[in-house]
């Protein structure tokens, strides 16, 4: 099926050139994953796709590749060519010099500096440029960046494990494991991905986790995400796992709060504004997009998981469930406002579920 | 794909014979429901199915259809073939009186009267008995059948109602619809299938449940399930919808408490031995199968799907989970004793993910 303008060429092309963004999923933080193909009608002459910022985006691989095949050629590219000079030229100017003809767009950029120019620069050369093809698969790639540049805050997602009848952990708190090793395996990419796995200081004290992207598959390149522990009164302890180096960690604390040396050496601390007997959530999210964070991995219990979703943060749920019972007197998955009445239920938006094992995984979008 | 003595010719009559048996689903109650396939080299021959207790087996039918051409043909039967007179005559000797040159049996009838004789007799008349062919499948079509008749007790089978954090009514006790109409139209089909829909006072008391099969395809005939009320002080008002007389109702109680007029008038009312502080489960299931019951369909609060749980007399749990969140205020899943240890967690067999609109149907068997 193809959609005017875009022929089921365009379609395979533009398909190519979002998996090849997608081989950037784990390393273009805090840049957006793009990917570009260029095409005659003979075929593909060029395919690149961004790596690591800083360095060459995915045009500049593309048309490398091309070289002088690119005149008259299609580029399809995932994400709108930059019109300024970043820590590169311009994308749109390297298209223009190389003598494409046409420049199929699935989205526009979303950054102030770009928003657009790149296309007009484009079109003022003579180019003719189609926009929209595949552009919610463009945007769901890149869910965190769209999110800090358009909302000014990260995508969040909560990731939680529980049983069948909702539970999360023992009334101990005994956690581990509830769901096997494929489902873990499977959380470590979706920690990979993030720029930053945010807990707090209680799942910090009850479990001592680790909180780094471990794949099974080591050679696999992964930008470290940042470990970012919500920490009022920094009880995080000095021989915290969390504080051991292997990820930067960011304490989020209060400001009577005072840092030891430890945590001052090992961690950067940052005072955040509070409300009531909390850290300010929303002023957190700002404050993330703001250092350039644009996945949230949330890995914490109930409490927290409970007030970002009633902050209205949460923009996804991932879940875990296991083919197990652990009873009415186990942890809840979510502490939530008491409901008075059925209208008042939280609706969510089923996005796929896929079985790990003996476990279902299952992702929702939450809904405003 | 064969398994000896079977070929993909005989593979193929049997899941045939099996789509027949499928047909009673609603109506063979207290029997089995059973299928039969008579055919020859060239073809089926003849098709059969029981429908009704005291109407023809499904051989019978199958013969009828054949008539001469049986001789010498191939009779697939998901049962083996009575060899005893009850309400019809044995099936064992139409088929020999018929000429059948082999009969593939999917598996043995575990009914003292019969298990083992109708085969005997068969082979002891020159005919070839091949056995096992499609047994799993030709079991779980009459889980509840051998249930009754092996262990004494009805398959039972928890049907639940729940929100994603595993939730089944707000603590105000409200509960509908959690589900959307595709997911309670199928619990109905579940419903119709069922020998009988267990429930409890509690249950009556907050909801006034109609507690019968409605299909929403009227013309399918369904045999009324028998509504049970665990009622140990007849709590049951006169004017409970349990009482309607749209289907047969047993109240089932305590020795101390007497029924009411129209309790005596409307319903069954027995009397079921106790233990401490309720019915004793274990005492009401064998009952119950004492009176035929094969399926039992449990629909009740969190407090006795818990207790039949607990007591081990759950065979599966039917869950219909809905893309929602209420909170940990609400009511749980299941009542459950409280665990010490990850170790104790009850663990479940996942049987099948179903998709019926917005909701997952999720089917486990519990294991033992």
């Amino acid at each position: 099926m193809s959609q005017f303008p875009f022929s089921a060429l365009d379609q395979a092309c533009m398909t190519q050139a979002l998996a090849l963004a997608a081989k950037g999923l784990y390393t273009t933080d805090p840049n957006p994953r793009v990917g570009c193909v260029i095409a005659t009608g003979e075929g593909v002459v060029g395919q690149g796709w961004h790596r690591r910022a800083g360095e060459p985006h995915a045009e500049v691989h593309a048309l490398r590749e091309a070289g002088a095949q690119a005149h008259g050629a299609t580029a399809y590219v995932t994400l709108e060519p930059c019109a300024h000079h970043g820590r590169t030229p311009p994308c749109a100017d390297a298209l223009i010099e190389a003598g494409v003809a046409r420049v199929v767009v699935a989205c526009q950029d979303p950054f102030p500096a770009v928003a657009g120019q790149g296309i007009e620069r484009l079109r003022q050369a003579g180019i003719q440029v189609d926009i929209g093809l595949l552009q919610a698969e463009a945007r769901a790639l890149n869910a965190g960046f769209f999110s800090r540049i358009e909302r000014g805050r990260p995508w969040l997602r909560l990731k939680m494990a529980m049983s069948l009848d909702g539970r999360t952990a023992l009334v101990n708190g005994e956690s581990r494991w509830i769901t096997g090793e494929a489902a873990r395996a499977d959380a470590h990419r979706w920690r990979a991905r993030s720029s930053a796995i945010l807990s707090s200081a209680a799942t910090v004290l009850a479990d001592d986790p680790l909180l780094t992207a471990r794949l099974q598959d080591e050679a696999v390149e992964v930008v470290t995400p940042v470990r970012v522990i919500l920490d009022r009164w920094l009880r995080t302890p000095d021989d915290a796992r969390v504080l051991d180096g292997s990820a930067p960690t960011w304490l989020l604390h209060g400001e009577l709060a005072k840092p030891s040396a430890i945590q001052a050496a090992r961690a950067r601390c940052v005072v955040m504004p509070e409300r009531g007997k909390h850290l300010d959530l929303v002023a957190v999210m700002q404050w993330l997009a703001s250092e350039g964070i644009n996945e949230v991995h949330l890995e914490a219990g109930p409490t927290l998981a409970g007030a970002l979703f009633t902050a209205g943060l949460a923009d996804e749920l991932l879940i875990y469930m296991a083919p197990v019972l652990l009873g009415d007197h186990a942890m809840p998955l979510l502490q939530l406002p008491n409901l008075l009445s059925m209208d008042e239920r939280w609706d969510l938006q089923p996005l796929e579920q896929t079985m790990l094992g003996a476990d279902l995984r299952l992702r929702f979008a939450c809904l405003d």
